[in-house]
C-alpha cells in the first residue's frame, strides 16, 4: 500500500491549529498561582510566612527539572537504539511531549487545579504534566518507526485526555494512592499503546526487517537515554511526595531499588543468551503485537506489579513503621474517609488497577481505528523504522579507493585513474540523494563515482 | 592562502599567560562575599538568620547547576552538527568559556560587586558569568569552522569586556531591566558574532562546501545539545530573578513558551521543505555573511523581539497584574527613580536595545580587523570546518572485502588472495595518517592495502 | 592463552549471590534515619523545627543527583573513548557502580552510621556511597577492556571494603579532614587500580593494540562523559560539606579551579604535540603497567598533590581568614581534641595520605592475585578492548556499490548485475556475524555478498 507520506501540507496546519488552541485556551484559563503571583507577598503576610524559601517553588523544582531531563532527554535518547531512526526517536518525542505537556496542563488543570473558573499554575502541574506526558513516551515505544507525526499528535491528544480522565477517577473518585505512577503512568501508558499497535497491526513488516535492529552507535545513543532515565528516576518518583520525610523516603527507596534491579537484570540477560553474553535492550516483548520498544516488559508487568504490590502494601501497612497519624495522613482516612479500613484502601487500589487496564484497552482500541485512516501521512510497511521518509537526512559518505592496477583495464573510462566509490549508509528509500562523495587522493573524474 | 596553523608555540603561550594574569588578578581582587565566608555565622547572628537554608546558596545553586549545563554541554553539543567539526564545536566552546568566566568574573565584579577594594563572591557571579559567557557561546556560532582557537581567546577577551560595559551601561544607567538576557546575552552576542563574521569574510569559504553540513551522527550529537540548552532553559530565565514567586514565575513562563515554540518550528520547518519533511538546524540565515550557525535567526531576530516585547510590556504594565507595588518593586520606582513612570521605563528599554546593537557593531568592527591580522593560525579556506587542523584525530578505518574471483587476474601481486580495502571518513587534509586498517578477514599482504 | 570467556553460567549466579545477600543485609541492618522516617513529625516537635525545608533533604538532593548523573553518565562516558569498547565501558561502569553503592551503603554504614543495632538511612549516606563508588570508577579506568565483568564485580567487592576501613582510619581514628576526597577517593582510587593492572601485566597486550586507540565518534562520546563529570564537580566536592556558608565556599573554589585547569590543559596538550594540535585524552601514563584511561596522571599525582596541599593548608591555617572558631570548628579542635595545633593536624593530614597509599598498595597486590586466578572468564591478549567478547554486538554495514562495468567480465556470477560489496566496522573476533547487508540499488544475488 504506497501511501502519501509528504506532510507538507497536513503536519504544519495541524500543529498550528493546535497551538492556536493551546495558546486561546490558556489565555482564558490559566493563571498564577498564588506563590507565583506578583501578589505573594500579600499572602506571605497572611500566613506569617516568614522566608521566600518556604514558596514550593524551592521544595519541587530541582526534582522538576531531572524530571524534565528524563521527559526529554532519558525518553528520547532511550528510542534512539534503531539504527536509522534517531531522528525520529529524539525529534518526535520532542514534539508530542511539547504538545502533550500544554493539554495536560489543561486537562488536568480543570480536574485539580480549577479555581473560581480557572486553572492556577505552578511547579506541581509543570511536574504533574511532564508525569502525564511520560505516559505518552512509554506508549511512543510500542508504535516507533511505524507511525507519522500526525499520528503521534492525534495519539497524544486523546491519551494525555484519557489519562487525565482515568488519573481523576482513580485519585478523586475511587481514593486510590499512586506515588511514582505505578497505574496511571506505566500499566495506562504501557497498554494504551500496546493496544493501539496492536489495532495497528501491519502484516508485512518484516519487509524493514533489517532497520528494527540496531547497530553499534545507535546503541550508545540509547544508552544516554537508559542513563538519564535511570539516574533520576529516584526524583521522579518522589517529585510530587509530600514535604520532608515522605520527599526523602520516595527518593531513597528509588534509588535502593534501582540499584538492585541493575545486578538482576545483568543476570537475566545472560541466562538467556545463548553464550553468557550481554544484550541492550534485550526484553523483547513475545507478544505478537509488534511492540517495537518492548514496553510490554519495560513498563507494562511493572506497572502491573507495582499496583499488586500497592494494593498489599496498602492493605497491610502496618502501624509499627508508619504511627497511626501517618497512616491517616497517608491514605488521607479523615473526615468522610473516617471509616475507612487499610483494606478498603487496598481493594480501592486493585479497582484503580483494574480501571486503568480497562481505559487503557477501550481507548487504544478507538483510538487505534482513529490512526487506522489512510490520511494521516503513514510510511509503507517497507519504509517503516526509516527517518528518510520525515527528515532530510544527509548521508554519510565515505571513500573507498580501489588501487589502479584493479581498475585499469575494465574502467570504460579510458583513465588509468584510481576508481573512488562510495559507501553510504544503507536505506531502502530510493529517493535520498547521497551528497558528491569525495576523495581520498586526487580529484577524480565524476563519472567514475557511484551515485 | 597558506597560513601556517601549527600553534605549538603560540596557543601555549597564550593560554599560560591569560592564565597566569587571571591568578593574579583574582588573587588582588575577589574575596568571598559574606554568604561564602567562614565569618557567616557572625552574620547569621547580626541578622538574626534563623536558618543555614537562608544562605543564597540554596536559593541559587540548582539553577546554576542547570545554565552551567546549557553553556558547555548544550552550547557545545549544539555545534557539533558539522561533520567533521565535532572536537572543535565542543572544545573550544569549552576553552572560551572557561576562560571567558574568570574574565566574567573580574569584569562583572569591577562593576556590580565591587565592596571596600574587593570584588565579592557568591553564587550569584557564578551564574552572572556563565551568562555573560552564553553570549560569547551565541557569537561563536557564527564564526564555527573558521576561526583558531587563538582567536577564539582574542574574541572572547574583547567580547565579555564589551558585555561588562554594556550590562553596566544598560542595567545602571540606562535603568533598563534585562531578565533572560534578550538584550545583553542574545541582541548583543548574535550581533557581534555577526559583525565579526562579516568581517572574516572568506571569498573561497565554497572550496571546503563539502564539509558545512551534518552527517546522520553528527545531527544526533547535535539533539544532545539542543535538548539541553531546551530542557534547562527555565532555569536559564530564572536562576537570576528575585527570590518567591518571581522566580517561581519566571521559570513557569519559559516552560510554557519553550513549549509552544516546539509545535511552531515544526509547523515552519515542515512547510518550507518541498516535501513536507523536517530539517535539523534549519534556520539556515538569508544574510551573506557566512553564519553558520544560523545564529541571527536563532539569537538574533528573537532577542530584538524580547527586547522590542519588553520595553512594550513595561510601558503598559498594568497594576491589576503585578499591584502598584509590584511595579514599583520590579522596576525599582523607588530613591531617586521614584518620578519615574512606566512609559519612561518604557523608552529605557528600547534606548537599551539600541545600545546593544551599537555597541555589537562597533566592537564587532574593531574586533573582526584585529583578528584579520594573520598571525592567528586561522586555517586557509579549504580547510575550514576540519577538526584535523587543530586536533589530532584517529581515523575510523574500515575494512571491505572484495572477493577473490573479482581480484585474481588483475592484481600485481601474484596473489590469489582477497583484497581488502580500507574506507575512511572523507577529509581534504592530506597529512592525516589513516591508522593501518585491519582485515575482516585474513591477514594480508600489506601492499594490497591502500593507505 | 585461551581462557573461557563464556559466563553464561558464572556471571548470573555471582549477580544473584550478590544481590541477594544485599536483600538480606538491608532488610537486617537498614533502617530510615529520623529525616526519612515516617515519624519525623515527632523529631520536629521536639526539636521544634517549624519547616520542613529543614529537612536535610534539601540541603543535598540536588548536590546529590548532580554527583550521581557523574558517576554513572560522567565516568561511564569518559571511558566510551576506545574504539570498540563503548558497550563495555558505560554498561561495566553501570554494573560495578550499581553493586558497589550497595555495598559501600553497608561497609559505610557499620562504621559511620550505625546506631543501636542499625544502619540509619539519609541522603548523606548515599552521597558518601557515590564517593565511594567513584574510587571503584578510577580504578576501573586503569583495567579498561583487560577484564571480565567477574572480575570487576570481585574487585570492586574488595575495594569498596578496603575504602570504607581506609575512611573509617582516616577520618575516625587519625583524625584527617579529606573534603572532596582526594586521598581516600583519588590517591586511593588511583593506585589501587594501577597496582591491580601491574598484577593482571599481559605480556602480550599489543596484539590487540588496534583497538587500544579512539576513533572520532568514540572521542566525542567520551566528551559527554568529560563534560558531565567536569560541570558537576562544584556539586561532587561542595555535597557533603557543611550547611551554609562551607557548602557555598566549596562549589565556588571548585568552579574557579575547574576554570583555570582548562587553559592549562589546552596549553600542555599543545605543547607536547609536535605540530602543536590537541589531543583528547592525552594524559597517557608513562608507567609501563597498563594504565589503559592514564589514571596514573588523572587521579593519581592530582591525589597526592592534593592530599600535600591540605596538609599544609591545615598547618598553616590562618585565624585571619577562618577565625579561631572557625579553625576550631572545622577541624574539631574541641572535646578531647582540644589540645591538638594546627601543625599537629597538618601531620595527621600526612599519615592519612601514606595510609591511603599503603592500603591501595598492599589491597590492590592482594586483589590483582584473585583476579589473575583463570576462573573468571577473562579474555585472551588478542581479544581485549573488545565488546563483542561480553556483548551481543550488531555490526554497522554498509553497502559498496562496484560499478557494472568493472564487474562485468570477472564476476564467477554469469551475472552483469551490479556487486554490492559490505563494509563493516573492524573486529579480530570472528563469530560475531554481519547481519545481512542491504543493496544501495537493487537486490543481488547473495553469493555476491561477503559474509
Amino acid at each position: 500500500m504506497a501511501w502519501n507520506t509528504n506532510l507538507r501540507g497536513r503536519l504544519p496546519i495541524t500543529c498550528l491549529i493546535l497551538q492556536v488552541i493551546m495558546v486561546v485556551l490558556f489565555g482564558v484559563f490559566v493563571r498564577y498561582d498564588i506563590q507565583a503571583d506578583a501578589h505573594w507577598w500579600l499572602e506571605k503576610k497572611r500566613k506569617n510566612i516568614s522566608s521566600d524559601v518556604e514558596n514550593e517553588f524551592y521544595y519541587r523544582y530541582p526534582s522538576f527539572q531531572d524530571v524534565h531531563a528524563m521527559v526529554f532527554v532519558g525518553f528520547g535518547f532511550l528510542m534512539t537504539f534503531l539504527q536509522r531512526y534517531g531522528f525520529s526517536a529524539v525529534g518526535f518525542n520532542f514534539l508530542l511531549a511539547a504538545f502533550g505537556i500544554q493539554w495536560a496542563l489543561l486537562m488536568q488543570g480543570w480536574f485539580h487545579y480549577f479555581e473560581e473558573g480557572h486553572i492556577v499554575l505552578s511547579v506541581e502541574n509543570i511536574i504533574q504534566a511532564d508525569f502525564c506526558v511520560a505516559s505518552s513516551c512509554v506508549a511512543f515505544g510500542a508504535v516507533l518507526g511505524k507511525v507519522s507525526p500526525m499520528q503521534l499528535l492525534i495519539m497524544t491528544f486523546f491519551q494525555v485526555t484519557l489519562f487525565a480522565v482515568n488519573e481523576f477517577i482513580l485519585l478523586n473518585l475511587i481514593e486510590a494512592k499512586d506515588a511514582g505512577g505505578s497505574m496511571t503512568i506505566h500499566t495506562f501508558g504501557a497498554y494504551f499503546g500496546l493496544t493501539v499497535t496492536w489495532i495497528l497491526y501491519r502484516k508485512n513488516l518484516e519487509q524493514s526487517k533489517q532497520r528494527q535492529s540496531s547497530v553499534y552507535h545507535s546503541d550508545l545513543f540509547a544508552m544516554i537515554g537508559t542513563l538519564f532515565l535511570w539516574i533520576y528516576w529516584p526524583s521522579f518518583n518522589s517529585a510530587s511526595s509530600f514535604h520532608g520525610d515522605a520527599q526523602h523516603r520516595a527518593a531513597l527507596n528509588t534509588y535502593l531499588s534501582l540499584a538492585a534491579s541493575v545486578l538482576t537484570t545483568v543476570a537475566v540477560s545472560s541466562i538467556i543468551h545463548k553464550k553468557g553474553k550481554l544484550d541492550m535492550p534485550f526484553l523483547e516483548s513475545r507478544l505478537r503485537i509488534q511492540d517495537t520498544c518492548g514496553i510490554h516488559n519495560l513498563h507494562g508487568i511493572p506497572g502491573i506489579i507495582g499496583g499488586i504490590v500497592g494494593a498489599v502494601t496498602a492493605a497491610y501497612s502496618s502501624p509499627d513503621v508508619y504511627g497511626e497519624p501517618g497512616i491517616v495522613h497517608s491514605f488521607g482516612f479523615g473526615g468522610y474517609k473516617s471509616d475507612w479500613t487499610k483494606r478498603m484502601q487496598g481493594k480501592s487500589q486493585i479497582f484503580g488497577l483494574l480501571l486503568s487496564l480497562a481505559m487503557a484497552l477501550v481507548g487504544g482500541i478507538i483510538v487505534g481505528f482513529i490512526l487506522k485512516l489512510p490520511v494521516w501521512g503513514q510510511a509503507a510497511d517497507e519504509n517503516c523504522f526509516e527517518d528518510s521518509v520525515y527528515w532530510e537526512v544527509h548521508e554519510e559518505v565515505n571513500a573507498v579507493y580501489i588501487p589502479e592496477n584493479l581498475v585499469h583495464k575494465h574502467s570504460t573510462l579510458a583513465s588509468t585513474m584510481p576508481v573512488v566509490l562510495s559507501t553510504a549508509s544503507t536505506s531502502i528509500i530510493p529517493p535520498v540523494p547521497p551528497t558528491p562523495p569525495v576523495s581520498l587522493v586526487t580529484p577524480v573524474p565524476s563519472a567514475a563515482l557511484v551515485h
